[in-house]
């Protein structure tokens, strides 16, 4: 089972760097599984440590996808108390983490953690349709480049109807980063392919 | 905005009732919009009382949506604290309620709520990609006799998707019911027209 989180880490002079990743939960460990390269990965072998953040902003996974067309985004953090580290200072919960296993890989290393420190910040205040369609629209826009122009609009035209029903202001916000997204991934292709 | 809940509530005669429910936040009070006719609605206009519950366990949804063709399930439940009730005993947070305001209307009457008392239970472990299919998948079961065979078809299979990447024991199994009454709805469709 996968769930999709948020994990935060500092590199070597303490720059903190955020990353959302789908974790696994092993007994009362949490277990990564970076693609390298990874500036998570580096800054875990680094510090030994990681914070792994649990949160409906949706905006921060849509806003990592989005990055290499609309630029980076920063969140607002605040510091750890267990362990060195940052986490995301709206978090419903968030857990310190200890590097307990490091099973190195060509491609994806598997790195266990266990849990210093738990602490819950707000209670999940339920299932939003269009959180969960951001989510999807997310994993979208982080494969443009392997999928037909067709296939794209089809789920752009069936996740829009959660986010038309249900969103809240950020959840649009994050929608609207989507949407640029794969404009500008277009016009790109179009400028390469009339080069 | 609107969140997907699970709305318990008890009877004049303290039986439980339990029902999912799309519900919004207005400030610190919930506002429930229940279809008459609806057992939650008589239950609350009795008892003046309801609890929202909070759950990432999506079999309570697609249990639901099922229980026309696959029958009733029951929950563990347990008693509330504040306001005479029952909560679902897994819920992640739940909130005991009080109605405050009671907008009458002829299909849809406004129900407003204060809350007597919160209670977290368990962090949030982070979004989960089949159990946002399995909401999806319920709201598509929720609307099975409205649609053409081929547009469910179409969702079905975009959601499998993320159920088969993403799901625990409990996904498979509440997706495995809402296949089912996908199966039967068409059996008894068929039945109705060869009959």
């Amino acid at each position: 089972m996968i769930y999709e989180t948020v994990v935060t880490t500092v590199d070597r002079e303490g720059r903190a760097h955020v990353a959302p990743f789908g974790v696994r939960y092993r007994g009362r460990e949490v277990v990564l599984m970076p693609f390298k390269p990874s500036a998570t990965l580096d800054n875990i072998r680094a510090s030994g440590h990681a914070v792994l953040n649990l949160t409906t902003d949706v905006r921060v996974f849509a806003g990592a996808v989005c990055a290499r067309w609309l630029g980076p985004r920063e969140w607002p953090l605040v510091p750890t108390s267990a362990v060195p580290g940052m986490r995301l200072a709206n978090a419903l919960a968030h857990s310190e983490l200890e590097l307990v296993h490091d099973d190195d890989h060509a491609e994806r290393p598997t790195l266990r953690f266990a849990r210093v420190r738990d602490e819950t910040h707000a209670p999940f205040a339920g299932f939003n349709r269009a959180q969960a369609a951001v989510i999807e629209g997310a994993v979208l826009v982080s494969r443009l480049h392997m999928l037909p122009r067709e296939k794209v609009d089809g789920e752009v035209e069936y996740l829009r109807i959660a986010i038309d029903k249900t969103a809240g202001d950020a959840e649009r916000e994050a929608w609207g980063w989507l949407m640029a997204a794969v404009r500008q991934q277009r016009e790109a292709a179009a400028a390469k392919g009339s080069s």
